[in-house]
């Protein structure tokens, strides 16, 4: 599956046509203020069966980050024309579709805005099943506080990721500095299951995810509670299960917490449908 | 000026060859971490009669970065000759140059690396001159205690610079959320000056600047007694002037802080040649 090639559609800002993008070629201008400034949004859309799961959330958040950087609104018939125009052209076979829009060129003033959709690396295939071991960081910025987007600023996350790796952890959990709450994963929206209560941090400087959110409508439809909840790391160790939800890799289980062992649940397969089936709902 | 055309020269990595390229034509591809991540780190360097001004001081920053962040270490030489070819090329006149560096493209895992240099902007020379109007804002997120490298991560800076600019400023200085301590411009220093002294924010979160070093080590050397220190808007409102320094900018006085006017000093002219003849040390 990882040699289908990426397939990239470049949107009009301002509406109008799509054009297809020879991956092998540049895309990007130098003075693009996505490379100087890192001043873009994006969204990660999973593709399935030809669809593009969880689309309505995604697109609204899109909306929103844009907002939040003052770029001129989507016009969102067009990004989502491109993803249609894609899909064709990438086939069977899950993929993970990227929207990026970023302010543009400084010389020209035009916002640039893209879709590309490619496969899913082998080792987020992996994690689905595996699960991850995940190291605990306290994470001293507040950027969603600050501005909440979903920005292309993840060099601190990536240098956290990193470190992470280094000691023998495939992912991380940022708490709160001051109080020692969970926040979220690196990429992804922390999830514990405990009974038939599902429970997701309560936190201001968290980015509301968009795969937890549909998770929690379908999950309340199939008779679990769920709400938002305060909650430190014992609270983590005391759940039955503890899940790390995002489109692409969708729900990955927490099998290690720093030096702890969590154990799989009884009921792990109902859990993995469960979330699966959330985001086959389109 | 500003009809001069941007030179862009790439640089290999790991040494060996630069290579001139199009500025009209896409240099980075879909794929590469400065755009998905921001994953990247940059200077910006002034050019000045042919001569990078500066330029250890910036190479040093440019090699903690890397470093920071994990990239494999910068032939600092290749970097050199990048930037000698650049302004052979470009010629007379003053330029910004930008040395970028990034993770690179995910496909192949090899950073990217490039040297430009521009035109100043007109709007950045006329700053020179007239001085800035400043709003303050406090910042929540704290980057480089966090990650000690002149990252690609703008967005909520640049967020707040567009704020600013609604609300009838031109540049803003962050402030310690708690203590209420200033801390930087959004893309400069700050340096007071009051009597012979000069001084400038002491604070851990905060990029060190390679402006302000360059000053302090030259008016130093003039007489002028220079350290950090700890300091609050009223210390601002105190001193006979304020100036954001930087690199091509270079120093701009603070004309207005917030509601108040700050009013020029006697020595302006003084101050601001003691900062130009600081640049032009090489």
């Amino acid at each position: 599956m990882v040699s289908q090639k990426p397939v990239i559609f470049v949107v009009e800002p301002f509406g109008g046509s799509i054009r297809w993008h020879n991956p092998s070629l540049p895309l990007i201008f130098w003075d693009d203020y996505a490379v100087t400034r890192g001043d873009g949004i994006f969204e990660s859309i999973l593709i399935r069966d030809g669809q593009a799961a969880n689309l309505n959330r995604h697109a609204e958040r899109f909306r929103n980050s844009a907002a939040a950087l003052g770029l001129p609104e989507p016009i969102l018939e067009s990004w989502l024309s491109a993803t249609d125009a894609a899909i064709e052209e990438f086939g069977d076979g899950e993929g993970k579709c990227t929207w990026t829009y970023s302010r543009g060129r400084a010389s020209t003033g035009m916002p640039t805005a893209w879709v590309v959709i490619q496969p899913i690396a082998e080792e987020v295939l992996a994690q689905r099943d595996e699960g991850v071991r995940v190291m605990l960081s306290e994470r001293g910025w507040s950027f969603p506080a600050e501005l909440p987007a979903k920005t292309l600023n993840y060099a601190a996350t990536m240098a956290t990721l990193r470190l992470a790796r280094e000691r023998g952890f495939d992912d991380v959990i940022f708490t709160d500095p001051e109080e020692g709450h969970i926040l979220e994963g690196a990429t992804s929206t922390v999830v514990t299951v405990k009974g038939n209560k599902l429970r997701t941090p309560a936190a201001d400087n968290i980015l509301p995810g968009t795969t937890q959110a549909a998770l929690f409508e379908y999950a309340e439809s199939q008779g679990y509670r769920c709400k938002q909840k305060v909650m430190d790391t014992d609270y983590l160790l005391g759940a039955d299960s503890v899940w790390l939800v995002s489109s692409i890799r969708i729900a990955t289980r927490v099998r290690r917490l720093e030096e702890h062992k969590l154990k799989a649940p009884n009921n792990e397969a109902e859990i993995r449908s469960l979330i699966d089936a959330a985001m086959s709902r389109g």
